[in-house]
C-alpha cells in the first residue's frame, strides 16, 4: 500500500505540475502561492483514491489524472481558507507555514478561489481523453455536488457553528459527513461514473461513505495521539479550539473502534468488485493504521 | 432597452429564487448570507447579455436560465470576495451593509466559495434541457477559464497589487480586461456556444471583449461623477483606495471618450448577426449612457 500511494504521488505530483500554470506566470504572486499550497507535503490521499477508484472498474488510470489532480486542487482550497485567520486561524501546516502567513490573507483567499476554479477547468477541458461528454459532465457534476453547501462549503460552516457552540457536539457525525465525506464519496465514484459501469456506483458509493468517515475519525485521532513531527502540524489543535471530533464526543477509545468498524463496511460494501476490489480494500485498511 | 432588462432582471431574479438552497435549510446562515448578497439589488447585467446572445442565436431564452443564474452567482462571489477586509475593506454595496459587515468574515468567504460552486452545479446539473452534453461542457469550461489566473482572479490579484505600487498603472486595461472583461465576454459566447453557430463565435468573442472594456471604463467613470444614491455605493472609493482606473490613468474626457469608443466597436463587431444584433448593439449603447 505505500509503494501504490508513492507511485501514485509521484503520478499527481508531476500531473500537478504540468496543469498548474507556471509560477512565472503573471501574476506571479498568485502562482507561486498556489504551487507553494500545493506542494506543500500533502499525503495525495485523494487523487490516490480516484486512481484506485479508475482502476478497479477497469479504467486506465493515467485518462483519470485530470481529475484526481482536480480533486487535489479542491482539497487544497479548502485547506487554504479553512486555515484563514477569520476560520481555523492555523499557522502551521504540513510542517510549512500556511498560505495566508506565507502571502498574506488576500493572495490566501485567492489562491484557494483560483485552485477551486482550476479543479472544474481541468476536468471539463480534459474533454474526449477522458470519456464521452455526458460522462464528463456528470464527473463534474458529482465535484460541484461534493463541494457545495450539502457538502464541503456546508460542513466548514457547521463545524465553524459548533466550535461556537450553536451547533451541538452530537452533529459531529453530520459535520464530518459533509465536511470531509462527501469529496472521499466523489473521489470512489469516479470509476464507475467514468466508465459506465453504473451496476458498480451504488457499491463504490457505500464504499466511500464509509471510507470517509474511517479517514476523518482517524483524523480526529491522530490530532490527540499523533506525533507531531509525523503529522507536520500541531496536534491538539482541535482541542485547544474546541473542535467538536469523535475522541471528543466518542472518547479515544471508542472513536478508534468506530474508525476500524467504518473502515470495515468500506470493505465489505465493495465485495461485489471481487479482486478488482483488492486496492481499494487495501486503502481502506490502510487509512485507520496509518500514523499521519 | 430599460424594460429589457427590467423583465430579464425579473425572470432571473425567479430562476435564482429556485435554484438557491431555501434559506430554512442548513446551514441556514450560510443559506441567507447567500441569498442576503445575491438579491442585494444587483442589476444583473451580466444575466441580461446571456439572455440577448441566447436570443440573437436563435435559442429561447428560457432554456439559458441557468447560465444567466450561474454567471450571476459568479459575480456576487467575486463581490463578496473583493469586498473582504483583506481586500477592498468595502462596508457598503448596492446601498446594504456588506456580506462580511452583516455575517462576519468566515462565512463571507464561504457564502462566495458556495456561489463559485453553485454556478458549475447549475450549468453542469441542467443537462439536456441546456443542449447537447458537449457544448454544455464547452460553456462551463469557457465560464472556469473566464474565471480563472488568466481571467477573474488573476485581474483582482493584479488589481490589488497595482494599488499597492508594485504592477504599474498603465496595466489598466489589462487588469479590467481579467477582472471584468473576462466574465462579461463569457457571456456574450453562450449563444454562439450553446447553438452550435461556431461561425458566429469569433463576432460574438469580439462584441463581449469590447462590452467589457465600455461596462468597466463606465463604471471607473461613475465612480468619479456618479451620485451615490443612483449606484448604491460611496462614490469616490477608487480614488480613496488608489486603485488604478481609467480616468486616473487617461484623465476623465479620455476615459468617457474611450467608452464610447468600445461601444461603437461593440456594435461593429456584430454587424454579421444583422437584424439579429439589435438587442445586443442596444445593449452596448445603454451600458455607456447608464448613470448607475
Amino acid at each position: 500500500m505505500e509503494a501504490f500511494l508513492e507511485e501514485a504521488g509521484r503520478r499527481v505530483d508531476a500531473a500537478l505540475d504540468s496543469l498548474l500554470p507556471p509560477a512565472q506566470a503573471e501574476p506571479r504572486l498568485l502562482h507561486e502561492a498556489v504551487r507553494y499550497s500545493v506542494f506543500a507535503g500533502g499525503k495525495r490521499f485523494r487523487p490516490a483514491l480516484v486512481l484506485a477508484s479508475a482502476e478497479a472498474c477497469g479504467l486506465d488510470p493515467e485518462t483519470v489524472l485530470p481529475v484526481a489532480c482536480a480533486v487535489e486542487a479542491v482539497h487544497t482550497y479548502s485547506l487554504i481558507h479553512d486555515d484563514l485567520p477569520s476560520m481555523d486561524n492555523a499557522d502551521w501546516r504540513r510542517g510549512w507555514p500556511t498560505c495566508h502567513v506565507r502571502y498574506g490573507e488576500a493572495i490566501a483567499v485567492l489562491a484557494g478561489d483560483a485552485l477551486h476554479d482550476m479543479a472544474f477547468e481541468w476536468i471539463l477541458a480534459a474533454g474526449d481523453r477522458l470519456g464521452p461528454p455526458e460522462r464528463v459532465l456528470r464527473v463534474a457534476l458529482d465535484l460541484a455536488t461534493a463541494l457545495g453547501t450539502g457538502g464541503m462549503v456546508g460542513g466548514q460552516v457547521l463545524d465553524l457553528l459548533a466550535e461556537r457552540g450553536v451547533v451541538p457536539a452530537e452533529w459531529v457525525p453530520e459535520i464530518h459527513r459533509r465536511k470531509t465525506g462527501c469529496l472521499i464519496r466523489a473521489c470512489a465514484r469516479v470509476g464507475p461514473l467514468l466508465s459506465g459501469r453504473e451496476d458498480e456506483l451504488a457499491c463504490l458509493t457505500a464504499y466511500g461513505e464509509h471510507l470517509g468517515l474511517a479517514f476523518q475519525i482517524t483524523d480526529d485521532v491522530l490530532d490527540v495521539v499523533g506525533e507531531q513531527e509525523k503529522l507536520g502540524k500541531r496536534t491538539g489543535s482541535d482541542q485547544a479550539a474546541s473542535k467538536v471530533t469523535f475522541p471528543r464526543v466518542f472518547g479515544l477509545e471508542r472513536a478508534r473502534e468506530m474508525a476500524r468498524e467504518q473502515a470495515q463496511a468500506a470493505v465489505a460494501a465493495i465485495a461485489p468488485l471481487g479482486p478488482r476490489g483488492q486496492l481499494l480494500a487495501e486503502l481502506a485498511r490502510f487509512v485507520v493504521e496509518r500514523d499521519r
